[in-house]
């Protein structure tokens, strides 16, 4: 039966008109800034499917889907098995996500890269493109994505829906179709066909269907545009329609956000890096106890107790006293908090079963406590830290490391891929491979990064 | 970040009871009318997935899938080309949707065998079953389709959700769980998995994306059961819970619609199968011309005009005055009632580019209008032929054929079938099919129905 309703008078066309300037722009119009952070962005986002390859979510994956795998074609980062490329995207969406350690739009909490990398990359496998032209499509994706996520945000996401998922699969339609030079009509045809691919439930949250959402946007969205390549038809008005996109998926629409100052307001250069594999909340605590070792030394093993003042949101999401695995440990900033004071870390690392569980982590844990204050802006963080001797300091961290206040360097970029990458290829290849990363603009071929992100890979 | 909040309290474990009779329940559990009408179910699909075979929506999808498509091991029924079993699954979903002319679970609008069914056949070319055994998994899956569906119907429809992909990811899901043997927790699992790939709206209608929608959920429910099985994990409450599917994609949620009289109410026995190949709220009308027409015999070409009194939702959605197409053929009563007059004829034949643009059809469809009357049933018509001469006769529609006080006798399915598998497939390889469709619950393998439903298909 049909569902066709009028749109509303005054209604722009979105979807028509978001197609446009996908298919029209040009790598030339992108100002050298926010070509800059899409390589950042692209580099990060390496780093973080390297690390995650090994992770028991990727070996269930692999054992489901590859039987179902067509042509070996493209590369699964930081393993040796290969896959066509469409599963290719879906692996590589899940590895880069599931360590919760890769990029985030703030605004949205979008994570962009997973599902527009990940499917740009696998696809550039089959189809051969210059690192100039992947950059300028892993740009025009994210940026979509993070457009069509500030229409429905927050609304979108507090109603249940994981706005990386939904939003994603929209980006990885543009970015593919960008690269394969969809003609308009078609590019609203592929942004239908993601429209009805648009999914993912928050519910999932702490299992491998979390990071199976980006994975699935990368696949659906590279498939959306092929599909629409293949001259399969839908919808050209997907987002904006009665019973479009964001009237379904939200009760907020706001078409600015879309087409409002598109060419001169980037999205995508707000991209930002997450210094620590959690959720972001989180991240003050884990800075300010970072600091506070790294100033008192040997006193760590003084403390009586610790008091965090936090922005609310860090005890409604990461509140959780007595975790007992690492995935439980992202979401108790008292384990996150005791792991920063007594070994530094926030990497991976510190979210491993066998740490959440150590006894002196946990002694240490059940001494830190913790108040929200709503004045406490969510960045920032105040923490006092009481020694037995009765003595007590004070830490307060204004913005924490990997705001948007405090950017990553690209230092820390290198320091973050480092830490993650050579657990699974090695120090040699990962060097390897990161000064490759970051030459991405300059290749003839952006997979060569894909291969050489494999090439000392083994099976975990 | 996490996701989690607790389950409003009375909030019956829906998923987790949902999971347990799909993985207890035996095929001698249900009843022998409830088996024969999964057999009828099964009979109609096959028909259907033939009959559209050869549409260009079908050649479109194939084009953009096939080069990604793994071993090819499966059928795509009515088609030479074989492919992997989980694009199988997809294309036969496009197939038996494509021309409207599948089965309907009126309740609900969903169409419930091309999700199911799709998905069952196609892993049946790679793990071989028993034709007992896919009936026990196809009717344990519409079951579970209409259930999920009538627990949020009617809002979820009315929101703009495509329900045959949006339930029918968690048929498939369901019905592949049964057949490989799932435990109650990997069903969970499955449910979790089918959840978070539930989507596909409405707007898409007149697209080729709407019957991309079943097909996707066939393709993805039993990537969500195969997912499970490897182990990979998801939300053991994806249906009830604060973010789970219900309250997300719908404002309401009645529990008992999935869990009350589990093996006693048979959703699944509610199936019906369309007599005509277009939307169910038309097919009185159409009923009623071929009536006339039979009674009236050459005074047809004496008709000066016609007026139709129906239920107001025939004029809200299929009500174009001058359809130029085939499939904008299905969205107008005037089209269809003209080609019924003037052919008898309501098949995938009535709906072609050349018969909507046909002078006679023309000329007669713009000497017909309608009325809208809230107090005539949706199954119901009235027609008022006036002839050239200014005589009059009227046909009153009680309850069409199709409906559920009127179902198709086994004769009626039987022709269905033969007119539109003949044109793709041949007589007397439709003949042979038939005999062996209906046979499905003696044979030892019943992907023997899938290879001899392609066994003369030559491409398009």
């Amino acid at each position: 039966m049909s569902g066709h309703q009028e749109t509303p008078a005054g209604t722009p066309e979105v979807t028509r008109l978001l197609a446009e300037w996908v298919v029209e722009l040009k790598g030339a119009d992108i100002p050298a800034e926010v070509r800059r952070e899409g390589l950042r962005t692209f580099v990060n986002w390496v780093g973080c499917a390297v690390g995650g390859a090994r992770h028991e979510t990727v070996d269930a994956a692999l054992r489901a889907v590859a039987p179902f795998s067509g042509k070996a074609d493209a590369t699964v980062l930081g393993r040796p098995e290969r896959l066509d490329a469409a599963h290719a995207a879906l692996l590589n969406g899940i590895t880069s996500h599931v360590l919760d350690y890769d990029d985030t739009h703030l605004k949205t909490i979008i994570h962009p890269a997973g599902p527009v990398a990940s499917a740009l990359l696998a696809l550039s496998e089959i189809r051969p493109m210059s690192g100039e032209d992947f950059l300028t499509a892993l740009i025009v994706g994210v940026e979509v994505e993070c457009r069509i996520g500030n229409s429905v945000y927050p609304h979108h996401y507090d109603r249940g829906w994981h706005i990386t998922g939904t939003a994603g699969v929209f980006g990885a339609a543009a970015a593919i179709g960008k690269v394969i030079g969809l003609d308009r009509q078609k590019m609203q045809w592929a942004f239908g066909l993601a429209a009805s691919q648009s999914s993912g439930l928050r519910e999932m949250f702490g299992t491998m269907t979390k990071s199976f959402h980006p994975g699935r946007a990368a696949q659906n969205g590279m498939m959306s545009a092929l599909l629409a390549e293949a001259g399969f038809d839908s919808s050209e008005r997907a987002i904006e329609a009665p019973r479009g996109f964001a009237t379904v998926m939200s009760d907020k629409q706001d078409w600015n956000e879309i087409l409002g100052e598109l060419g001169t307001r980037w999205e995508s250069a707000l991209n930002s890096y997450k210094p620590f594999a959690c959720g972001i909340v989180i991240h003050p605590a884990i800075d300010g106890c970072q600091q506070i070792r790294e100033e008192i030394g040997e006193r760590v093993s003084d403390i009586a107790s610790v008091h965090l003042t936090t922005h609310p949101l860090v005890l409604e999401l990461t509140g959780k006293r007595s975790p007992r695995t690492g995935l439980e440990g992202k979401f108790s900033v008292f384990h996150a908090a005791a792991a920063a004071l007594l070994h530094g870390d926030g990497a991976p690392t510190a979210f491993t079963d066998d740490l959440v569980n150590d006894a002196s982590v946990v002694d240490l844990r059940d001494r830190i406590d913790a108040t929200a204050d709503a004045t406490c802006h969510e960045a920032s963080v105040t923490i006092r830290v009481t020694f037995k001797d009765g003595s007590t300091m004070d830490k307060h961290i204004e913005r924490t490391i990997g705001s948007s206040e405090m950017p990553l360097t690209d230092e820390q970029i290198d320091q973050k891929f480092k830490v993650q990458s050579a657990l699974v290829i090695g120090e040699a290849a990962t060097e390897k491979l990161l000064r490759l990363a970051w030459r991405s603009a300059e290749l003839g071929d952006i997979a060569d990064v894909a291969r050489c992100a494999s090439e000392r890979a083994v099976a975990a």
